[in-house]
């Protein structure tokens, strides 16, 4: 029962993350075995509001 | 200060949340010990759009 | 794919987390659907060094 | 790398998640080193309909 | 700065792991863009002790 | 109840953490209000065989 969560930015597109999902899962089971159906992918969406580094959120360094 | 967090898909209705709280909060205390004071629960819902097993999303298995 | 976890102070019996993962789930399934075959249970200890409030970790306010 | 998470109610200003990113990282690198462009902060926030105590979420006990 | 956490039961060797850590990053960033050097890989392993479901705990699966 | 999580690679000292956990617990009661009681830091630390970035674990790139 492997589970791969992703943390990232908003923004990509169903697709993208449709694609993520399968070759996520493929990589996870040709390097460290199980089966797919196994495998759960959990997508967190971030705004850049609730993220950042070196001391500022994104949403503050896009501002300068 | 024992921490519970439930991940599931959205749709339950508040009154089925409130009640999981009081039964997960009452089941801990019943096993484990603490008080129910002690004891947080906190509930986070994914869209099928973003959570998925055998490398496919809850969304597009919908489609199928 | 209900995921519920636990995250407490470590010291519990294995009968405890036991009896617990049993009682978690029953409470998920009685109030949110599901079977339990749907329903994960995952569990992280702390030790008292790595979790506290009041800004003092547990293991400090032990030694006051 | 390290990863700040600050996970709380809702309804911070915009000020106060920025001046708190900014503090947060600041009392991490003075305590533990590292530098603020390695340390990431990544803030969740939750419904009152999301997270309890006491067997209670905390929009149930809002109503008593 | 995508986070891809994974969490499996315990048992992979190094090299697993390695491999691993190498083929979700170049997943993600083939699927959603970005550099390698900005995804940080995050793993960790359960105690069947610690994982279960249905109700029951995988080392007490293992029992029956 | 705030929770102010923090995961970083092992090796800081007990005072490290001890004076971490105060002086992030005062820099979020400072920047958003709460009772320094409220809020809980919990430490996750990390093996450099567990996280890395650019494809490969930190136990990887200290070899080369």
């Amino acid at each position: 029962m492997p589970i791969i969560r992703v943390e990232m930015f908003e923004g990509r597109t169903s697709e993208q993350k449709n694609n993520m999902t399968k070759e996520l899962t493929d990589a996870f089971v040709r390097t460290c075995g199980s089966t797919p159906d196994q495998v759960q992918v959990m997508i967190t969406e971030f705004s850049p509001k609730h993220w950042g580094s070196g001391g500022k959120l994104a949403s503050e360094k896009a501002k300068s």
